[in-house]
């Protein structure tokens, strides 16, 4: 039942893996074990359960087909997981596993870790995008140009600018994912109700010993208050959003008719099943189609902000299949425009002969100071 | 990189199935030998080379990760795929493969044979919702219950009325997907261009053949013409919502305030991981997670419309994974609602309690009346 | 507190008057004085007193503003409606304005009366788009021109099959949403919680009358079945999609490097407020920004379905508003294409130099078989 | 052709006021007047013709309805807008009009004046809100509840908690807002292609002059860098998310079966037209109706991102209603809550018995403790 030939697509095998099976029972079982040895710390379960648990969550092997089948009956992963683990385990160790908490905080923490490594993963891929471009912007930060307005010739623009704006677009989305994932990188854990229960009034101090081990940040529980979750699902829809802007642009400048700019050969890429002339823009449609897919993505995550009391029912549930869908098409997008960032084919002559046939001159205004002030401004980004 | 935890929560093993690689593939090769036959039958090809297709199409393994890989370098399935299936084969065999065809003829052709499978297995959870239904509908036809309103209690209504209105929608939104799929499952092909070029006037004829051969209707080439694809999405979100609102329906009258109805005991279902005591609504929370995710995967479809030309950039590339989505969220919701249509918990106690509690008598008007209209019009449905 | 300047740039005057605060009175109106007619044919209400309301409804002055006001306050626009209508009335017809009827009855009755006013007035300028793409489309059914994929030229293809293709997907478009409208334009009669009590068994007789009366079809009560409104939403989404798929080909072949086709010249329109030169594609501006808006839209009304019980909080009272708004873009986009269909500026020698320039021949296949298929069987629509 | 029936019920009059024809045309006028003021101080226009421009900008009447019929033949209000105001001027100052400008710079520029506005009218009612939930929230911080999570009763909550929560949401969601709007509320001044071509290398200065008067900050020109506008899209779908959320929990706790909290009693407001003794949530409806309708609308302004070259055709147009409509539900949705939030009718008798009927005890863990502690970190919000 595997669907690679739909997902592989349009993502790549790095973001795929952070969101695999295999990490999500990972990060699972590391969820467990840091509670625990956070439990274990402020004397709430002994010490040997915790290291119990750790040795467990190390070396237990969990099919995650037949595991699925279970969560699925379940309504929630945590159930059979935290069985499974316990399974393991005797005794104290045994009724220490998941002390005082809730599926949901397993289900929120893991949600996070995969978010952190996916937002890493993605800022290298973006960096190279944006590198790109900043080279070209400045090679071609004084290059008359036509430029386009409403998809017609309308006065001069310089040909770095071009890409200099694209650029930063991209790099000022790529600062305000960062920035969500930062800030709403928490690790969850209340309990059934979010009062941390059961604890005896170490809860807080329990939830900060977890962030730290996890690498998360953190705060009260956040059960029904998802703000942060729709922040960092629309920071990806915006980011897919300024890539597909560049890819919009390379689409454009590709055509016969304008071929001012061409995406890279690459060897096996952009062919036709029909044409074997042809040089397809492969790397924008992947941009483009997901540009086509995110909005709607993120709209589905808005739509489950108005949770129900505590935990709603159905909201939260739906977040992690989609935010994972965000990351994946984003990391797609990245990837895909990274290359043609890096090799993009420019074709000066194309350029020179299209502005000519504008006939409105060749003054570029401030194009080439406006290019310096992107880059002054956006670069580190 | 395998992602069933993410999916299987939400759809069913039977959908999964449809929309898998391994059925992919099989759909793609059999595209190619439908193709190969119809061009032979029409003399465009010798009938030893269709013969020969055939028997590699019916035999040939394909390694799906392996072409997961090139697809996605290429930008297409079609292409490795073809590549694959010539090198089984030698001369006019070899050359006869994908002949006059273009790689969108082949995905979109795939794409609807799984949207015919993919209605016909859900039409059979659907008429499971709806016979559950018809039966309560039927059996609390007179049963007075307080009606509410914008959350309110509102006047008397009867009990089956409420089902038989929720039964009545899913019925209609059943419908409504099927003429669609029965008039949009379209054969695609049209070649390069959507002309039919290189086919000695026969591409007609032989587009006809495939779709006989396939069990899909025939329309000229429609590859940038994307309302059909748009309508059965639509109407799959309709559908959604509709057995939404039984969940929604279903959750507000088991809550323990009220309890006039419950998801059966299943069990392994609907538990908690912090609290033993709690039977929740597991099956509703699956369809409204689906409500919640299915209409921005239907804006993402009608987003994709203004194709470019004769074929587009982007837009129908996206529309096979969102198209799975909707079918697997759609499988998942229907095997949910009918499981909960099938062993629904009705607590005539509760239902007159809370009937006694609001003061407003009971008189259902012609509620009774109303449920005998409604079988008689929708329960065909 | 008016805001043209936001709206009538992307609509019509015919259509903004359609869903303007004039005529939502003008239809409420109706609507109680149908209610109070079919309710006297019944005998549950004076004939006297229906006659008074029919004089009221039809000569009473409302403020709207005013009304605006406290319907804003009453969270409904139908209770102070009635109770301004009953101030012009005494006694028994005072009495029996909106007996049995809930504020819903009226406001989705309303809504369904204006819908089949948009319908009708947006079928006419539909009618005039396809009009003048098939004289187009059969003018150069065997005209050859570079056909373009994935925004490259390809191989090619009849300049008509192009501007056929275009208007099949309108024509199909706008099948279904007359077939939508005219499946779902129900008359709404069914009292506070959907039972039509209070009205001594004829509460199905009067809803007869009502729809004979308004022009609507009937139904048993559909408060919380909101599928049809859904179906319509999405026909509207498709519709509104097709035309912009005409509008991206017309501003791509404009675009000056391409130079294939034209909006035509119109005094006022497309000017820039920088570059006297310049023709901007306004036409397909509006088009286009419809299409980026209707998605959303669409998507707003599917996430509404899942309706709480006898009538719901927050679903049904946002379909109103968001359904105007897709008809106004439809009407805008509609009006727009129209012009643009039937002055389409064609450059017969800029299609000959681009397809000589592709260097790819020019058998355009069966492109002028397939023309006059689409002709004949999209033609009628 | 006014629509205030369908506006004014789900907005406010200040914030309809803020996106009126009026407000528009004024800042439209603020612009040009601003624009030459700028470019008198650096010399590139006389400043007496700078003066006049002034002049005729504070004293000119434009009528909206004839400014909105040019307006949409032209495809752009600035046309019209500008031919009006030369009309005024003789001479220099006439030709100096407009100088160096295209539509978009107006455009852009005009509804970041009225994003500025609606930010701080919205951010008054905002703190309304979160002031009477705090209260709210300290008052009953040690008042245990029956907690309920997927809509079943769990374990006890703190009542004072579950308002904490929803305030802390709504309070960190206005910050986002605040700071995305002062991030993002740019002066746009470009010219055609976005070159501050023919300033003689004063665009820079002229569009820092500009920034400081109009109360804007500055950029480089952003024509198709439309990131900063769907970041405060963004975060206005996620605050309107926030509000629905507690308007989903007062509506749920409203139920007559559950009584914990109910809407305020104001005059006029929650009744029925079919029931006199209801008491519907009317606030919540408005809430929860902007809720359905938010996510579809941040979508459509992330569909635009991806704008051809120079500027878009389509994109950046659409974005304007758009966005007003997010700021339109926001204000009606804070303005309903605050209400609610400040007269919130608490039943502490239904509390008790709800919980005890739950059999879960009363134990609150640190349920007062993160009261608190939400209330030192997001109060000043």
């Amino acid at each position: 039942m595997s669907d690679l030939l739909r997902t592989r697509i349009s993502s790549t095998p790095a973001m795929l893996a952070v969101f695999s099976d295999d990490a999500t029972i990972a990060h699972a079982l590391a969820f467990e074990a840091a509670l625990a040895a956070a439990q274990a710390a402020e004397g709430v379960i002994p010490r040997h359960a915790a290291e119990a648990i750790a040795q467990a969550s190390a070396t237990i092997r969990i099919d995650p087909a037949a595991l699925a089948e279970e969560a699925a009956l379940a309504g929630t992963l945590a159930i059979p997981l935290v069985k499974i683990l316990r399974a393991e385990l005797q005794g104290e160790a045994a009724a220490a596993v998941h002390r005082a908490a809730t599926s949901q905080d397993l289900a929120d923490t893991v949600l996070m870790l995969q978010v952190v490594r996916a937002e890493t993963l993605l800022a290298a891929d973006l960096a190279r995008v944006c590198a790109g471009l900043w080279v070209l912007a400045e090679t071609y930060a004084a290059t008359p140009a036509i430029g386009r307005t409403l998809l017609q010739d309308a006065m001069p623009v310089s040909f770095g600018l071009r890409l200099a704006q694209a650029a930063a677009g991209i790099a000022s989305a790529a600062l305000r994912l960062k920035s969500e994932v930062a800030g709403n990188a928490k690790v969850q854990f209340g309990g059934a109700t979010g009062t941390r229960a059961g604890l005896e009034g170490k809860g807080s101090a329990i939830a900060k010993h977890m962030a730290g081990a996890l690498g998360l940040t953190v705060d009260v529980p956040w059960h029904a208050r998802r703000e942060g979750v729709a922040a960092i699902a629309a920071a990806l829809g915006i980011l897919i959003g300024a890539l597909a802007k560049l890819a919009r642009d390379v689409s454009l400048l590709a055509q016969n008719a304008v071929g001012e700019a061409k995406e890279p050969v690459i060897a096996g890429r952009g062919g036709s099943s029909a044409m074997a002339h042809k040089r397809n823009p492969t790397g924008c449609q992947v941009a483009l189609s997901a540009a086509l897919r995110a909005p709607g993505l993120v709209a589905s995550i808005l739509s489950g902000l108005p949770a129900e009391e505590e935990r709603g029912l159905g909201g939260w549930q739906a977040e992690g299949p989609v935010l994972a869908e965000l990351f994946l098409l984003a990391a797609g997008s990245a990837e895909a425009m990274a290359s043609v960032a890096e090799g993009l084919d420019v074709d000066e002559t194309a350029i020179a002969r299209n502005l000519a046939a504008a006939s409105m001159g060749c003054d570029i205004g401030e194009g080439a100071a406006i290019v310096s002030e992107i880059l002054a401004h956006y670069r580190k980004g």
